[in-house]
């Protein structure tokens, strides 16, 4: 039986941080290790211009993105790890998706609704400051997808759509001209881990409130000190589940490190003990890496060359699938 | 100061016939011939798609398109003559521009207005059937026009918009990122030369009244006879502003064999008399070429081997642009 084929996409806007980490490379790392999985990652840069962040952040959230997931020890001889705009198959594909893809499924997709919902309650036109980026975007992720043939696509309940969009679009061209595409399927996991950041919310780059993962060692006590935290005194009994410093404790640690520090919550540990401790669990966990990260930051071209064998090894079946592709329509070699 | 540089794009759909022979193949082959002028010609397979034909009637019209321009002599070492997706740069462009387009621009194409007209007119959702291919084209095109810096757009009056959308785009882009783009200026030609076809019509494929360019001699002389004349008999005066027959005649013959024509209608020249002449003025100035047609259609490769030395040609100034698009936009190597 073939392998089960696990593509997944990571948007190069933003430095990665502790809840990234928790909620989606940790994990991703670990199932990367999984033989009886085949597992592609990718920088999708593409997607990142969607944003109109500006170059620079664009290029440096390339790069950080990049060197942690070396850092965490991703093995790149075993999965795919490559960037989306080395792959030209891809945007290859999209425009030939394009003329498979319905408008209105389009019409339908939710960042485009909520885009257009947010300029209707200002009164502007629906469109307003809508990129064709923004509307198409659907298209570039089942082009992203089909590519690969990849069978199980690890997604959020709000990225389901995506994955159905990709179905839909692989079906009509099958239907309309080869069986070229593998039918993907949404594989969701509703208990992502969801770290709590510095004010108690998710956390997330939107909200400001993030603890980046590779800070050198002062910053990083730094930010685990600026965790909110209620007034109770040392030797106040705390709750644990009203605590984010718990929260994290709890993301980081084993099983039994979780109830001893539970019992010493209920035992009145102070604050700053609780961070203290915090600060060197984390830290025990990232340190090794966090070496690792700042040698790849400092030898991007040791970077490029890792993406670049990714890139390699990927259009080894990109190359192979845009042909078929390309038989299919008709734009292939004159006859 | 640098040339003029003219870029042209011939879909491929359909069979050449003598309307886009005289209405375009013939004066652009003339204008490749100007050394003032850069010229630009490709084969736009990409844009093909959208109509939905199939693959073998993609695949068919892409063959004998470029195998008819070779055949009427263009000059591949002089003029660039390529194949649009034998430039992996311009879905990249395409994608890349998608995101500086406004959706709200193309909701405002001609093309895409048309569609939905048609469907409101009919009772159906106004999207009915329209693909994002539809739909977003005119980004396809302003990626044509923009990779390669082309300055002047020979376009009809109906494709003027097309080039103000490249130009808006264009603009876009280099406000946001750096001067990239050459904006483009549309170059309307009112006097673009209509052909009549069978039934005094425009030819055109859609009224399936045309006359293929390369019919063999006797096929040839068969649809000319086909021609819609009127009952007129022999020695009646025939009015030859009226006739398909001569406006046919007009596109191909000089002045002086015009003014004979004329005259000769004027006397009562009998339709078959008119149409026998016709013939072989048509077939006296397509017969060379029809050989080397004839030739070129069992020789595929030859023809490959054409497009694949302006496709390397052509690359020689996409990748150029492109690796400046990707530094803009922060897409480049990581440094």
């Amino acid at each position: 039986m073939a392998k089960q084929r696990v593509l997944t996409g990571i948007t190069t806007t933003g430095t990665p941080h502790l809840g990234n980490y928790v909620g989606a490379i940790r994990p991703s790392i670990a199932a990367s290790q999984d033989s009886t999985l085949d597992s592609f990652f990718f920088l999708a840069d593409y997607h990142a211009l969607i944003k109109g962040q500006g170059p620079e952040l664009v290029r440096q959230s390339t790069k950080e993105i990049a060197a942690t997931w070396l850092a965490l020890g991703l093995d790149t001889d075993h999965a795919l790890f490559y960037r989306q705009s080395d792959i030209p198959e891809i945007p290859e594909l999209t425009w030939v998706l394009n003329c498979n893809a319905a408008k209105g499924l389009m019409n339908r997709a939710h960042a485009y609704k909520a885009a257009v919902q947010a300029n209707e309650d200002a009164g502007e036109d629906p469109d307003f400051a809508i990129t064709m980026g923004l509307f198409s975007y659907p298209v570039l992720m089942a082009a992203d997808i089909l590519m690969f043939n990849a069978n199980s696509i690890p997604v959020g309940r709000d990225q389901i759509q995506h994955v159905e969009m990709a179905r839909d679009i692989a079906g009509r061209f099958n239907h309309n001209f080869a069986e070229v595409f593998t039918l993907p399927v949404a594989a969701v996991d509703d208990n992502v881990a969801v770290l709590q950041g510095l004010d108690g919310r998710k956390m997330s780059k939107s909200y400001n409130n993030t603890i980046p993962l590779f800070l050198p060692e002062k910053k990083l006590r730094k930010h685990i000190n600026k965790i909110k935290t209620n007034l109770l005194e040392p030797g106040e009994p705390k709750d644990p589940d009203d605590s984010t410093v718990f929260q994290v404790w709890a993301a980081f640690a084993d099983a039994a490190e979780t109830a001893r520090m539970r019992k010493a919550f209920e035992e009145g540990i102070a604050w700053g003990e609780a961070k203290k401790q915090l600060f060197e669990l984390i830290d025990a966990e990232l340190a090794p890496a966090r070496v690792r990260y700042d040698e790849l930051m400092e030898d991007p071209g040791h970077i490029e060359s890792e993406l670049l064998k990714g890139a390699e090894r990927a259009r080894e079946h990109s190359s192979v699938l845009m042909a078929k592709v390309r038989d299919a329509v008709g734009i292939s070699r004159i006859r």
